[in-house]
């Protein structure tokens, strides 16, 4: 298999299925495409991807073009990469699901950027509203799991939520003014520590 | 099981599980709240939803918060709600990923409803784009599988594009504008003939 992906420094799209294909074991290939270089970016994604988009997996003639799909994808070979138990496995499904599709403020006024300096900025109300809610849906989950990952042991809803740590660093951001006990802080720096994220982070430099 | 959705004629969140869960053929119940009336929408959902969104499925004690999660879970109990090929699975997963994460532009500019006179508008360049996308995509994935829906069988996928065709109908959009040779245009008629879709739309009204 070969996962084409963007700029590692700021492609979250890209992070969240490359730490499911490390976890997963599965031997993999991968390709960097640039992003954000004017009038190279779409031109040096299309050989690799239909929508345009990064990132996707290749295994033989198929293509796999969203990072959601992807996941599930290895998921279904490596079914350990999921919860065990059909509730939980619903509720991690859920968590990443929602991170898909949602939290554009943050996201908008946050960029993932691994080789900025941390600074604090100011942020809008749809974005500390953001930032409750993943505070608010983290402890909920980490204390009906018991930690130390959203559901249990890691899976697919941590890939989806090491992006959001990272802007957490960057930007400043304390959990504890947006409702955290400390739980959620703490496995915010949990997601920051694996080998994975490491490996990662250490080559976007 | 019960399915809490929002306004019929609005919910585009909703219809996609709706039509995911009446396909199972799974017994459940529902229970409409209103959305967008200043002062009652947070509060009227709050109950029922821990991310203050609709739709979400209750199971017991399981709260599945997420419309790909919802139908993930209910794909789990009847698997054909999903092609049996993993290639064709693995695709209609990343067509129903990309509409559950993208198209902004026309979500934002085209929103769903299903009591309005059709007409035609303007568009942004953005949501012509958007527009160029469904339509390349719809289109291999209908000459791939050779149809009649996207990954051939009536599959999650074309349950997360019925909103879209009604945004197309609603709002006066050729497809053939678009690159469409014609089977797309022909897809998007037949979502809104499923026999499913029809009892939603009646009772919107």
């Amino acid at each position: 298999m070969e996962l084409v992906i963007g700029t590692r420094k700021w492609s979250t799209w890209s992070l969240r299925p490359w730490l499911v294909i490390k976890r997963s074991g599965l031997p993999f290939t991968e390709i960097e495409v640039p992003l954000r270089e004017d009038g190279v970016t779409s031109e040096a994604i299309r050989p690799h991807s239909p929508s345009g988009l990064v990132p996707v997996l290749k295994d033989g003639d198929l293509t796999v073009w969203d990072s959601l799909a992807i996941s599930e994808y290895l998921a279904e070979r490596v079914p350990s990469l999921w919860p065990s138990d059909p509730a939980g496995r619903a509720r991690a499904r859920a968590a990443a699901a929602e991170m898909h599709s949602g939290f554009s403020s943050l996201r908008g006024e946050c960029p993932m950027d691994l080789t900025a300096t941390p600074r604090a900025v100011e942020l809008s109300e749809a974005t500390h509203k953001d930032i409750r809610r993943i505070v608010a849906m983290w402890s909920d989950m980490l204390a009906r799991h018991k930690g130390p990952f959203l559901a249990g042991d890691w899976s697919i809803a941590d890939a989806f939520y090491t992006p959001v740590a990272t802007r957490f660093r960057t930007y400043g951001v304390m959990l504890s003014d947006y409702g955290d006990a400390g739980a959620a802080g703490e496995y915010a720096e949990r997601l920051l520590e694996t080998p994975e994220f490491r490996e990662w982070e250490a080559a976007s430099r």
